[in-house]
């Protein structure tokens, strides 16, 4: 933290506004400046703990008194690790609970025990905020499930397992941005609002504003036509391949699905790139596997004990089964050779595999299995099922274009990409066809200045954090998770 | 770009797909793999252009055709730098106008210009995608003003100004998210689409299915409650505050405001971060103040030819402008004192300035300006005027809160934050006093268990940007402008 070393980071001191402020201004400000201080991850990491004066913040997570002493454990959310305080019993420390907010003053030293580096002796302890473990819905020493937690959304990030999830879910975050950052591509801020209505994508949210809804103008809309949450950001993606050969969005989507299962939610991330001068499927599944590899790669060295947590508690096994679909190479298999593979399988489906038909999860969760439980790309899908961006191979007599799903073990689908359909008289002819002529003039035009062959993916976010970690829910790998009949706080 | 050098950025070699997989699996795709080539930027880079084979793609800025040689400009979107191509008379050249998009094999060498360090000795010139100049919107050597470029939102990132400025966006984005990171923030995803409906920071959308709303299903919602668009991630950030003692988030924000200004916007982008165990507005005034010189010395030292494009070109004297404001502190005024100097002042402004009533945009403009064109910090703003969880200063006569915004040059408002009340008894009283006690009552459960003091602030992205670049118009700083009447795309 910037504040303990007197200067920011790559700052140059002379712009430190505390050290050149200073006089005058300080007659405005009630209560005491935050200077100073250790995070409970600073401290555990102190190599050299002599005794050194240091002040710490968190939440109680543990209290273990003894005749002469107590015993904190103190979190503060920058590790899953906890600090040891040693109390004397001079010490006032009434009122500290499990739950409590305190500051605590002490002495920094090497602990006896093996299993921390350092402890602190305390000096002094403030109750800064107090809690009543009775009216806590979590309780002290309990492993409550993911399940029980989701009913406390204000609450969950209080325990071990969703803070765990939210560092993950950061960290994931500055890998994803640092692999495309890393590789030349440029963040493009895709839309949320968009007019685009008919990409089939799944049912859409429309907006307004709150008044007009309930003044029913039922005719009028506030942007002129009617608006919509987007569901990819693919299509505008796109127009950026005008002018730059690769870029990228990772930002929310929606969908307005009435689907309650494990792997939907109506608002989630998605992580979508679109690369120009590109003309085999090829390239598109390098970026989707090495994305897939470095940002798991980083997370796992980043978030050890967090990742740790996951794969020794919630999801036995899973660190075995997430070596195994990193040290291998994806699959590839042909949609005909999986639709094949289906047919023969001894496997008894709900729905029949056939081609044309779109895969189900059922089919999916066996391909993976089939390949050893490794992820595996289907190419090549029926041209019938899929959306009118997707590029003609001109094959025949099963006419297919060049599309690609990623299938993971335990998800299914994780990503989805395609080539987009470059040539201007393929692309009028179809758009001719499904009489979406008018909407997608824009898009058209895209293909008269310069086009060039490119192609893209998405990759769901919230699959990719259940894939790495194992966790069952969906619901449980968001923040504030939304979907039919939900959208707490 | 890792295809060229066979592998990704550290990853071993081991993970990667197109070494290992090869046999076989080629026999699915059409095309040619994207294999080997070079960008613009990092051809200009070269250092020892020694007549190596490389390959470009990229669009075609200008054409040059002399008796003997035709000269050929290509960018790419990795600099706002062209790459010089010198075609033989041989070559083959038909169809290559201004938008053209091609591929070019040749040597690289160094250029005898003085302006760019290498040249491309053409081998080989491939049209991939024709451009009929007459059609495009923009022309050849001709400077179109950033109004004009607006109408075409799927063509400017075609021109010159809207690459650089799409360019800088990214980089900026880059920079906010390692400010945070480098100073221990945990990124947070606020949710887009919320219950919460009357925070007051405007009018709100309010969002139903498609199909939904066509219907008509009056007294029932897809979230069986009203739900919006998000107006801040603040409140879900304050969640976060329970756990850990840093978190911020930066995603879009929406206003269903009939407003067409040169600074508003239906969808933008803000950065928000919240700080635990924070007493006073310094410690919240100074992250905002790192963050606004720290990122803009990021994007100055990491855009420099982007932007000084539009320090030349579109806002002549904001370079100056700008490191006035990197190398001063910025200023702090009370809301009293800057009442006092407004009413002191000889400006006719159009609305009298009065203790109690909100600043306006010529207050804002006339205090930065009064303060030597520096960013000031306005603090303790009357307790009537800004929302609910703003923490009570309990002065008198003059009720305040311990609120702050930010003031630049040029825009007026650029952050707005506080300390946030933490005392659960005036918390409580206050809700009640607005009608608010059962709407708020998971956010009174905050201050219940292990509540601590905080605060945070906004800074929103597209105001930054017109800042440091000197944009008159925020729709010229975000890739997809959304506002009452336009939603194109």
């Amino acid at each position: 933290m910037w504040t303990r070393k007197g200067r920011l980071l790559g700052l140059p001191l002379t712009w430190c506004p505390s050290t050149l402020r200073g006089k005058g201004g300080d007659g405005l400000f009630k209560g005491r400046s935050n200077k100073s201080g250790l995070k409970v991850n600073e401290a555990l990491l102190e190599t050299a703990a002599k005794g050194q004066e240091v002040r710490v913040q968190g939440w109680v997570r543990s209290v273990r008194a003894q005749k002469e002493i107590t015993f904190l454990n103190i979190n503060d959310g920058s590790s899953l690790q906890n600090l040891q305080i040693v109390a004397r019993s001079d010490l006032n420390i009434r009122g500290i609970t499990f739950g409590s907010a305190v500051e605590i003053w002490g002495k920094l030293v090497q602990s006896p025990h093996k299993k921390q580096r350092t402890e602190l002796l305390a000096d002094k302890i403030r109750l800064v905020g107090a809690c009543n473990p009775v009216n806590l819905p979590f309780k002290i020493k309990e492993r409550h499930s993911l399940e029980y937690i989701r009913q406390f959304p204000h609450l969950r990030c209080k325990t071990n397992v969703f803070s765990s999830l939210l560092r993950i879910r950061s960290e994931a975050s500055t890998a994803i941005h640092s692999f495309f950052k890393n590789n030349g591509f440029v963040h493009i801020h895709a839309p949320i609002i968009t007019s685009n209505d008919c990409e089939g994508a799944g049912e859409l949210f429309q907006i307004e504003p709150a008044s007009r809804t309930a003044e029913k103008h039922e005719n009028t809309h506030f942007f002129d036509v009617p608006s919509f949450l987007t569901v990819s950001g693919q299509l505008h993606l796109e127009v950026m391949t005008g002018a730059f050969t690769q870029v990228y969005t990772f930002g929310p989507t929606f969908r307005a699905e009435n689907s309650q299962t494990r792997r939907h939610l109506a608002e989630f991330y998605m992580v979508e790139a679109e690369l120009a001068f590109t003309e085999s499927l090829k390239d598109i599944m390098e970026v989707m596997e090495n994305l897939f590899k470095i940002t798991t790669s980083h997370i796992l060295s980043n978030c050890s004990d967090d990742v740790e947590l996951f794969h020794k508690y919630i999801a036995p096994g899973q660190k075995e089964r997430m070596e195994q679909m990193l040290k291998n190479s994806f699959q590839v298999l042909s949609y005909t050779e999986a639709i094949d593979i289906l047919q023969r399988s001894t496997e008894i489906f709900k729905f029949e595999p056939k081609w044309g038909c779109d895969l189900q999860t059922e089919h999916e969760n066996y391909l993976v299995q089939h390949c050893g439980n490794i992820p595996v790309f289907v190419v090549n899908y029926p041209y019938d099922i899929k959306p009118f961006y997707a590029r003609d191979n001109q094959d025949h007599p099963q006419h297919t274009v060049a599309a690609v799903d990623l299938l993971v073990p335990g998800i299914g689908e994780l990503c989805g990409g395609s080539l987009r359909e470059e040539r201007l008289d393929l692309l009028q002819s179809r758009l001719k066809e499904l009489g979406l002529k008018d909407t997608y003039h824009w898009y058209e035009e895209l293909r008269q200045f310069g086009s060039v062959p490119h192609g893209g993916f998405g990759l769901g976010f919230e699959r990719y954090l259940q894939c790495i970690l194992g966790v069952e829910n969906i619901k449980d790998v968001i923040p504030f998770p939304r979907f039919s009949h939900s959208c707490l706080l």
